[in-house]
C-alpha cells in the first residue's frame, strides 16, 4: 500500500495545458509541488508550477531527468507516446496506469473492454479497408460514424455516414488510419460521470452532469443532470466497475448516452475531464484535487456538492464576453492565460452557481 | 482611468508567503501572471508563480529589475521598507497606495486617521517615555495594552498592563521603540469585514465574519457573524468610508470590536486578510481574486455568499490533524507547502462549509 505523499513532494505532469494548470493548483492546495513536462513553449501550466521542462516526448535525456526529479507522474491527455512512458515508468510510477491509458488510447480496445465487462456500448466494427467498411455498414446500418481508432478528440478524426453512399468519402477522411464504425445511438441526453479511485481501493463519484456539445466541442455541463435516480445509480455502479477492473488510480471521465434502454457508454478518459470543471465551484474537493488525492494516496473527497452549477466553456471569440461575465453575480471565471485566441481553442470556462 | 490588465500581464507581489501564494493562484485564474519578490529561499508562493526573485529589500538592482518586469506591484504584508517602495514606485504603480500603507504601518497614524474620519477607536495615547506612559495611564486607566507603533503582528510587540504597577516592565518590553497605549475595550465579539475598491471607485464588501483568537493568533472565522443587521450595515459603511477616504485600490481587512455602544475599529490591514480566507469556499469570487480584480482594474465580485463557512487555521502541530481533516466531508484543505513545521507558524487552513 502506498504511503500518502507528504508536504513538499513533487508530482510530475505530462502536458502543460489547462488541465495540467488546474492540476498544479490543486496539488499546491495540498502542499505538493508540480513539475510540468511539455514540448510547447510557455505552456499555461507553467504559470502555476514549481518547475517546467520544455522538451519533446522523444527526448530520452529530458524524460529521464524529469522522472528522476519527481515522486510520481500523471498526465493531462491520453495520447502520450509509448516510448516516453517506458522511459518514465522505469524510474517512477505513472498514475493512472498503463492499462487504463492503453485502453482509452484505442477506440477498438476501449469498446471491447467495456463490452467485455458487461457494459452497453454503441454497435461497432473494426474497419481496416473498404471491404470491412461495406460489411460493417450492412450489419450496423446508417447513419453511423467512422472514427480513427487513435488520436481523436473534440470531434477530430471523425466522419459521418448518412447513407452507405458516404462510405468511400468517409474512408478517405481517415487517411489510411485504422478506424472503427460506430452505429448511431438515439439518445435523449448525454451525461458524464467523474469518478475517482485511490490505491487503497476507495471509489468516489460526483453526481452526473448533463452535457451539451457545439461543433463537436463541449459547450455546457449542467449539474445535476435531469435523469431518474435509477440512472444516477447505474452511472455510479458502471463507473466503479470500470475503475475497479482497471485497478485504476486517479480521476476518470466517463461519457454516457441516456437512451430509453438505459445508459450506453460513449467513451472514457483516463484523466480529469472538461465535464468535471463544475466541481471547482460546486464541491469542497474538486476533480483536480480529487485526482491529486487519488494518485498521492490520500483519502478521497466524498463527491458531495454544496451548490448546483452550470459550466460553460469559453472557446475562441467567447473571450470577448469576459468583461460582461466578470460583472455577473455568482459567476466564477477560470481563464487559462493563453495569450493567443484561436477559433475552436479552449480559452477558459465559467461556472455559474445556480 | 486605468484600463483593465489583459491576459498575460504580470502582477508583481512583494512577499512570498501564503498570502502571496493564494494571490498568485487567483491571478492565474484571471489569465494573469505573477512575479514574486521575496528575500527568503523557497517561498511558498514560488510553487505557483510565473517567476520568483530571491533578493533582500535593500537590493536596488533586484528591485529595479523586478519593477521593470511587471505591470504593477502589490504586497502581502505591510512592513515593506520605504526605500524599496520608492525604487519600485519610480518605475511602476503600487496598489494599494502609499498612503494606505503608511497609515497602517503606524498604529498612531492609523488611530489618528480613523478618529479623524469620525470612526470610533479605543482610547489611545502616544508613548515616547516613562512620563508620557504615566500620563496616559492616568487618562486611559488600566487594564490597557502597550503596543509598538510599527512592525507588530499576531500579538508580537505588545505588553498588557493589568495595573499601573506594570508600566515599567511593559515599557521595557518595547525596547525603546515608539509605542502607543490603548485602553481596554470591553467587547462582546470581534468581527472583521473584508472590503474592496477598484480604480473606478466601485466598492464591494463580504459579510462580516466573527473571529476567535488563541494566543494572539487568529484561530477561527465564522461567517456570517451573529450580529444584528444594523451592525452589518455599520460595518459596510465604515469600511467604505475608510477605502474612499484613502482612495484605496485593493482588498482591505478591517478588524472591529462589537460593543454595547456599537462598532469600534481595532485595526486595518491594507491587504488580503486571514479572516477573509473563508471566501475561498463561500463565494464565487474570493478575497484573493477580488484583490487582483481591484488592482488590475477589473469589475469587482459583488461579495455574495453561496455557503456559510467556518475557517480554522492550522498552526504548528495542527498539521497532525491533516489526515483526519482530509476525510471530513465538506471540509476544504488549504495547505501552504511549508516543509518545516514550527510552533506558532501558519501552515494552512481549512474551510468547513456549514
Amino acid at each position: 500500500m502506498t504511503n500518502p505523499l507528504p508536504t513538499g513532494a513533487t508530482i510530475g505532469i505530462l502536458g502543460g495545458g489547462q488541465l495540467g494548470r488546474m492540476l498544479s493548483v490543486a496539488a499546491a492546495r495540498l502542499g505538493l509541488r508540480s513539475h510540468i513536462y511539455e514540448p510547447g513553449a510557455n505552456p499555461p501550466a507553467a504559470d502555476v508550477a514549481h518547475a517546467t521542462t520544455t522538451a519533446p516526448y522523444d527526448d530520452a535525456a529530458a524524460l529521464t531527468a524529469f522522472a528522476r526529479s519527481v515522486d510520481l507522474v500523471t498526465y493531462e491527455f491520453e495520447n502520450i507516446p509509448t516510448e516516453a512512458l517506458d522511459i518514465i515508468e522505469a524510474i517512477t510510477p505513472i498514475h493512472p496506469n498503463r492499462r487504463a491509458l492503453g485502453t482509452s488510447q484505442d477506440r477498438l480496445v476501449e469498446k471491447n473492454f467495456l463490452q467485455g465487462i458487461g457494459l452497453n456500448v454503441a454497435p461497432f466494427a473494426d474497419i481496416t479497408d473498404a471491404a470491412s467498411l461495406d460489411a460493417a455498414i450492412t450489419t450496423i446500418g446508417t447513419p453511423a460514424i467512422l472514427k480513427t481508432r487513435r488520436f481523436g478528440y473534440d470531434g477530430k478524426g471523425q466522419a459521418r455516414l448518412k447513407s452507405p453512399q458516404d462510405a468511400a468519402t468517409a474512408l478517405a477522411d481517415m487517411a489510411g488510419a485504422p478506424a472503427i464504425l460506430e452505429g448511431f445511438v438515439s439518445f435523449t441526453a448525454e451525461i458524464s460521470i467523474i469518478a475517482a479511485r485511490n490505491p487503497q481501493g476507495e471509489v468516489a463519484c460526483y453526481d452526473p452532469g448533463e452535457n451539451i456539445h457545439r461543433d463537436g466541442i463541449l459547450h455546457t455541463t449542467t449539474v445535476p443532470a435531469k435523469i431518474p435516480a435509477r440512472l444516477r445509480t447505474d452511472a455510479v455502479l458502471l463507473a466503479a466497475k470500470i475503475l475497479n477492473t482497471l485497478d485504476y488510480v486517479g480521476v476518470m471521465g466517463v461519457e454516457l448516452f441516456v437512451t430509453p434502454q438505459g445508459l450506453i457508454v460513449n467513451e472514457i478518459a483516463p484523466r480529469v475531464h472538461n465535464s468535471g470543471h463544475w466541481t471547482q465551484n460546486g464541491c469542497a474537493v474538486d476533480q483536480f484535487e480529487q485526482h491529486i488525492r487519488a494518485i498521492a494516496g490520500w483519502p478521497l473527497g466524498d463527491g458531495s456538492r454544496h451548490s448546483d452549477v452550470t459550466m460553460e466553456n469559453l472557446i475562441g471569440k467567447d473571450m470577448d464576453k469576459v468583461p460582461a461575465l466578470a460583472r455577473e453575480a455568482n459567476c466564477a471565471l477560470h481563464l487559462y492565460g493563453k495569450v493567443e485566441t484561436k477559433a475552436g481553442r479552449k480559452m477558459g470556462h465559467v461556472n455559474r452557481i445556480t
